[in-house]
C-alpha cells in the first residue's frame, strides 16, 4: 500500500510502503548535489530510514552544517576501525563530530606518534575505497553488552544508558561497517551515517592529545586523535588554508613576536602580563570605551576585585556559579573561630547593585547607567585555556542599566546603536554577522512574571526591528533570569566570534531588593540590563590581533610612526620630526640605532609599524619626509606639516590607514 | 666638690656635686618658659636627675614634642590613679603617650560610660590640684613583683623584663605619686615625668575603646581610655578645634554626604565601592596620571591582581611580607593532589619584573620606565582600618624604573620634578613639607654591595640637592634592600601626610635575575627604582577630600556646573547652556526639578558644586547667565561664550577657582 510523504515547503509524493528516505527524496526530485542524510520529521536520519505515512522529509546535503556532522561522525568510525585494525588491543571510547572536524578517544599502551597517524590515515583510505556499508541494527542491552564484552568503555556507556533511551524499548543501536570479506566492525552509535564509506570525499587526521575518560582526572588518560572531513577536496583545502592563516595570526604567536604580552609560568595558567606595546593598544581601547560611555550618559563606578561570601550569597553566585569562581580566601581567622571567605569577583554586577542601593532612588534618576572597566576572575580548567580567548582573568566593558519598564526599549536601542558604532570603529564595518534574541526557556523554572517577560521580549524585539539589523530568535535560549540579545562578528578569515551581550535581568534587583520611588510616590522595582559590548576587552584584543594579523590600524598601533634617519647626521632633523609628531599626540619613535637603513626598515616592517618616515639630506633641507607606509607605495618629498596633519586626521577618524 | 656640666651649644657651669638637672639649667640660665624635663647626655630625664661631672644638659620645654611626651605620660599616671581611686578593683595595664595624646588600658567589670569619663576627669583635676610629686625609685625585681602583687598586668610586665633592663642591675623603676595624706600611688614606669602633678597645664579625656591585652585576641579585652594633654589651655583649645575641623572634614562623612563612595557591609571590611561622583573625581586623577606618565616617557603595562605562590617565593614576599598578604586560594586541586596557592597581589613589582625579563634587554632600551595604575590588596587587621586612609585594597600609581648606574641621578631628578608638579596641580603648591633620605641601616643585614649603596645614596643626595628642596637624612632608616626618599605634604588644617616614595632596590633584580647587555657586550644587572607619587590613589583621594573639605577645585569636581532655570519656561535655554558647556568638555547638569529656586541653590551649594548658572528671562533673551560661584559674589549678565571660555581655561589650568 502506498504512503504519502511531504516536504516542509509543501510538496508531496506517494511512495511504496517501506520506501526509504532516499527513495522518497528521489521521487520528490530533491537529490541535488551530494545528499548524505535525510531530515525526517525534523530529525537527521540515515538515507535508508523507512518512512511512514504522512512523514515530512528533507535532504541533508553534504555542504551544510548538518551534512558535515554526519560526514565527520562517519569518518570517526572509519578512524576507529583503522586504529583497531592496526592495534588490535586498542580500546575505543567515544568519537563525536566537533566544530570543523571530529575526534576519537583510544586507550592504547603508547601514545600515537606522527608516523602512527600516517599509517592510520593510509588504512582509513583503504576502508574508504572498500565502500563499507554503515548498517544500523538495534540490540537489547544485554546483547549489546555481550557484543562489546572486550570494550570496557563501550560497556560502561551501555550500562549507563537510561532505560528510557532507545524510545523506551531498552534497545541500543549499533552501526556495523561491513568489510569486503563480509566480516563486521561494529560501533555503538545513535547515528545517522552516510550509506557507505565511499561517500566520504575528503578527510585528514590532524593531531593527537591526551584526554581523561569522561574529562575526569581520576579516570584513565586516553589518546584523542583529531581529524577533519569535508564535502570535497576543495573544501578541505580551503579549511587547511584557513587553519594555516589562523596559525599565522594566532594571537599568542603574534603577542610574542610583536612584544605585546606574555603568559609567564610564574604567574599561573591563564594569566597574562601586558607589555608596553600591548598596553599601548589596550589603553586606546580603554580610552575609547571611557570616552564613549561618558558621552552617552553612562556614569563611572569603581569596585574592588573581591568581596566576602555574604555578597555572593545574596547575588546567588555561590549557589549557581560557584564552579566558575576562584576558591575562597579565609580572612580574619581568629583563634578558635572560623574566618570569613572572600572570593575574587567573577562578575561586576553585585558591586553595581550595591552602588545602586547605597541610597534611596527616585524615578527622576532613571535610567541610571553605571559603567566600569571591571576586571573579573573566573576559574577555567587548565585544559580549556586558550591565550586571551579563554583565560582566567579579563576586563569587561561592563555596564548595568537600571530603568523603568517604559525606558527599556530606548535603552536597548541605544545599546545596539552603541554596539554598531563600536564595531565600525574597530574595523568590523559590516556590523554583526549574527544577531540573536534568546527568549524565555519553556521548561526551566524562570524568575519574573509572565507580564515582565512578555514586556521585556517585546521591548527587545522592538529595538531590534528599529535597528535595521537582520536578527533571529533563539527560542527558549534565554537565561532563567531574563531574555537577551547577543551578537557575533566575522573576522578577516571568516571566523565568527561572539562579542556583545545585552541581557535583561529580573533576578538581581529582586535579590538585592532594589527599589525606586515612582512618580506615583510608591516603591517600584527597577528593570536591570547587563551589557558588555566588547564582552571581554582582553578577548576582543586577541580577536582584533588575529583579525588584523597584528597590523593594527594607525589609531590603535602601539607605535604609529618610526622616523629613520638615512645617516647619523640626519638624526637631529629626525628628532625634530618625532617632536612634531608627538606634539600632535602621535606615538612616534626615532630609530637612531647603528643598524643599516635596510635592516631598520625591515625591522619596523616586521613590527607592523604603520608608517616609517625616512629623512636624509634632501628632506632635512626642505623640511619634508619620505613616507613609507606599511602597505602601499612610498611617497617622496611630503612636507612635514602635511604628514602630521594627515596622520592626525587618520587617527582621529580611526581609519584603517595603510 | 663641684662638678662641671655643659650644654650642647658649648656653654658650661660649675655646680655642686649632686646638683640636679633643674639646678644646673637654672645656673646656666636655660629655664625659659615652662621646662618639664631635661635632656642629659642626649636622653630625656626627670628634672630631679643628679648630674655627674662632664654631663651635657639641655632643657626640654613643654611646647616641644619631647616635652609633650613627658607631660602626656604623666597625665596617663594621673588617669590611672583616678580610675583606681574610683574603681578599687580595677587592674591597670599600660599607659603610653601617643600622637597628640595618651591612653591607659584597664581591666574593669563594665565598660566605662561617658558619665564615668566625667567622674574620672573630675578626680584627675583634684589630683592635679593636689600637686602630687612624681618620685622615682628603683626596686629589685622581686620587690617590684611584691608591690604589684594584686596587679597581674604589671606583674606580667615585670616577669617579662629582660635581666639586661635597668642597666643590667635587674632593678626596675617605679614612680610614686605621693598624695596629700602621704599615702603613695605607685606605677611601674621608666619615666621621665614632670616634677609634680601641678605642672600639668591642660588635659582632656576623649573616648573609650576596647583593646586586647598586648593586641592579642586570645588575651582579655581591656578598656582603653584615650586623652590629650597640652602645654597650655590655649594649645589644648587649638587642638580640640583642629579635631573638630578634622571631624567635619572626615572623608568617610563627606564621602557619604557628597555621595562619593561607600563601604558596604556585604563587601567586607576595608573595601569601598566608588559611586559615580567619587568615580568622576578618580577618573580625573587617573587621566592625569596616565597622561603625565606617557608625556614623561613612561610605558604602560597591565598585570593581573593575583599570581601563584611561585612568583611570591621568587620575589621573597612569602618570606618577608606574608603577614600583609591576603590568605591563599588553593587552585587546581585534583583528587589526591594538593593544588597551587594563588595570592592577591600586595605589590605590583614582581609583575613588572616579569615584563622586564620577558625578553633579553640591551642598554639601548634603558632607562625602561614601566607604569601601571595597579590595584593591590593588603591584609590589615580590622581594628586599624580607617576608610580610604587605611584600607584592604587600593590603587597605586606605581612605576618601576630599570636603568644603568649612570642613569640613577637623572631618573631620581625627574621623579622629584614630577612629584613637585603633581603636588602643585593637586593643590599643594607649597610643595612637600618634609623630604627625607633614608640611608643604609647599620646593623641589619642588607643586600647589595658597599659600592652599590654608596653610589645610590650619592645619586639620591645629588638629585635632592639639585631639586632645591630642603631635605633631611633619616640615618639608617633605609630598607634592607636599598635607600629611599620619602615626602610628606601638609594639608589645609596642618596635618602632615606621607605620600611619595622613591626607593632604590638592589634585591629584586637579583632575585629575578634581571640583566641587560651593556655597551661592552657583557651582561649587567640593572638598577631598579620603585616609585609611587600619589602613593595610594585611594588614600590620596581621601586626603584631598579632607584637604578641600569636599570643595574640590573645578577641574576635579564631580559636577562642575549646574544650570538652574528660574522657571519652567527657561529650561529650554538652560538645556542649551548645558550643551554648550558639555561640548567644551565640562561636566554640567541641568536642574529642571520641581523644587524652588532657593531649594535648588541650597542643594547644589551643599553638594559643593563649583558654579551654578542661573538663567531667567533676561539671560535667555541676551544669551547670558548669572554666575553664582561656590564662594564669592554672584556676577550677572555674563555672556555664555565668556563663561564657557572662562571655565574651560580654569579647568585646563587646574586652578583652584572659587
Amino acid at each position: 500500500m502506498p504512503v504519502t510523504v511531504k516536504t516542509p515547503d509543501g510538496a508531496s509524493v506517494e511512495v511504496d510502503a517501506g520506501a526509504t528516505a532516499q527513495q522518497a527524496l528521489q521521487a520528490l526530485g530533491r537529490i541535488r548535489g551530494q545528499v548524505l542524510a535525510a531530515k525526517v520529521d525534523g530529525a537527521v536520519r540515515d538515507l535508508s530510514t523507512p518512512l511512514t505515512d504522512g512523514a515530512t522529509v528533507e535532504a541533508v546535503p553534504a555542504d551544510t552544517d548538518e551534512g558535515r556532522q554526519v560526514l565527520r561522525h562517519s569518518v570517526a568510525h572509519v578512524l576507529a576501525q583503522a586504529v583497531t585494525d592496526l592495534w588490535p588491543a586498542a580500546k575505543f571510547a567515544i568519537g563525536p563530530p566537533v566544530t570543523d572536524g571530529f575526534y576519537y578517544d583510544f586507550d592504547v599502551a603508547e601514545p600515537f606518534t606522527p608516523d602512527d597517524l600516517e599509517r592510520i590515515e593510509a588504512r582509513m583510505r583503504e576502508i574508504v575505497r572498500e565502500g563499507q556499508p554503515f548498517a544500523r541494527r538495534e540490540l537489547a542491552r544485554d546483547e549489546a553488552l555481550e557484543l562489546f564484552a572486550d570494550q570496557p568503555y563501550k560497556a560502561e556507556i551501555i550500562s549507563g544508558l537510561d532505560e528510557s533511551e532507545g524510545a523506551g524499548t531498552g534497545a541500543v543501536s549499533v552501526y556495523d561497517n561491513v568489510r569486503p570479506d563480509a566480516s563486521v566492525w561494529p560501533d555503538l552509535c545513535r547515528g545517522p551515517h552516510v550509506p557507505t564509506t565511499k561517500w566520504i570525499p575528503a578527510f585528514k587526521l590532524e593531531r593527537v592529545a591526551g584526554a581523561y575518560w569522561r574529562g575526569d582526572e581520576r579516570r584513565p588518560m586516553l589518546q584523542r586523535i583529531y581529524g577533519t572531513a569535508w564535502e570535497s577536496r576543495k573544501a578541505l583545502a580551503a579549511h587547511l588554508e584557513r587553519q594555516e592563516q589562523a596559525r599565522q595570526r594566532d594571537h599568542r604567536k603574534l603577542g610574542r613576536e610583536l612584544d605585546l604580552l606574555s603568559f609567564p609560568d610564574e604567574l599561573g595558567a591563564g594569566l597574562a602580563v601586558w607589555h608596553p606595546n600591548g598596553a599601548a593598544v589596550r589603553m586606546q581601547m580603554e580610552d575609547y570605551a571611557r570616552a564613549e560611555h561618558l558621552r552617552r550618559g553612562y556614569r563611572p563606578v569603581y569596585t574592588p576585585h573581591l568581596g566576602k561570601s555574604t555578597l555572593w550569597e545574596i547575588s546567588g553566585h555561590l549557589d549557581f556559579y560557584a564552579e566558575a569562581m576562584y576558591p575562597p580566601m579565609e580572612m580574619d581567622v581568629h583563634h578558635g573561630h572560623a574566618g570569613v571567605d572572600y572570593y575574587p569577583k567573577p562578575m561586576n554586577c553585585p558591586f553595581h547593585l550595591l552602588v545602586y542601593r547605597s541610597r534611596t532612588r527616585s524615578y527622576r534618576e532613571l535610567p541610571l547607567r553605571l559603567f566600569e572597566l571591571g576586571t573579573v576572575y573566573r576559574y577555567e580548567r587548565s585544559g580549556v585555556l586558550h591565550g586571551l580567548l579563554r583565560s582566567r582573568g579579563f576586563t569587561q566593558d561592563d555596564s548595568h542599566l537600571f530603568c523603568t519598564p517604559e525606558q527599556v526599549v530606548g535603552e536597548i536601542r541605544d545599546c545596539i546603536a552603541f554596539t554598531l558604532d563600536l564595531y565600525r570603529d574597530f574595523g568590523f564595518a559590516d556590523g554583526p554577522s549574527r544577531v540573536a534574541l534568546s527568549t524565555r526557556p519553556d521548561k526551566a523554572a524562570t524568575v519574573g512574571t509572565h507580564e515582565g517577560w512578555a514586556h521585556a521580549e517585546a521591548s527587545l524585539r522592538e529595538a531590534l526591528d528599529a535597528s535595521g539589523l537582520d536578527w533571529i530568535v533563539d527560542e527558549g535560549e534565554g537565561a532563567f533570569y531574563g531574555p537577551k540579545i547577543d551578537m557575533h562578528v566575522t573576522d578577516a578569515i571568516g571566523r565568527a566570534w561572539q562579542l556583545t551581550t545585552i541581557q535583561v535581568d529580573f533576578n538581581m534587583p529582586e535579590r538585592f531588593g532594589l527599589t525606586y520611588a515612582g512618580a506615583d510616590g510608591s516603591e517600584h522595582r527597577p528593570i536591570m540590563i547587563h551589557r558588555a559590548l566588547f564582552g571581554s576587552l582582553d578577548r576582543f584584543f586577541g580577536i582584533l590581533l588575529e583579525h588584523y594579523a597584528g597590523a593594527f590600524p594607525t589609531w590603535l598601533a602601539p607605535v604609529q610612526v618610526v622616523v629613520v634617519p638615512v645617516a647619523d647626521r640626519h638624526a637631529g632633523y629626525g628628532g625634530e620630526v618625532v617632536s612634531a609628531l608627538r606634539v600632535a599626540g602621535l606615538r612616534a619613535e626615532l630609530d637612531d640605532s647603528d643598524d643599516s637603513m635596510g635592516a631598520k626598515i625591515r625591522r619596523h616592517q616586521l613590527a607592523k609599524v604603520p608608517y616609517q618616515l625616512i629623512v636624509g639630506d634632501t628632506e632635512a633641507r626642505a623640511r619634508t619626509v619620505a613616507v613609507r607606509p606599511r602597505a602601499g607605495d612610498q611617497r617622496k618629498d611630503v612636507p612635514l606639516d602635511e604628514v602630521v596633519a594627515g596622520l592626525s586626521e587618520e587617527v582621529a577618524a580611526r581609519r584603517a590607514g595603510t
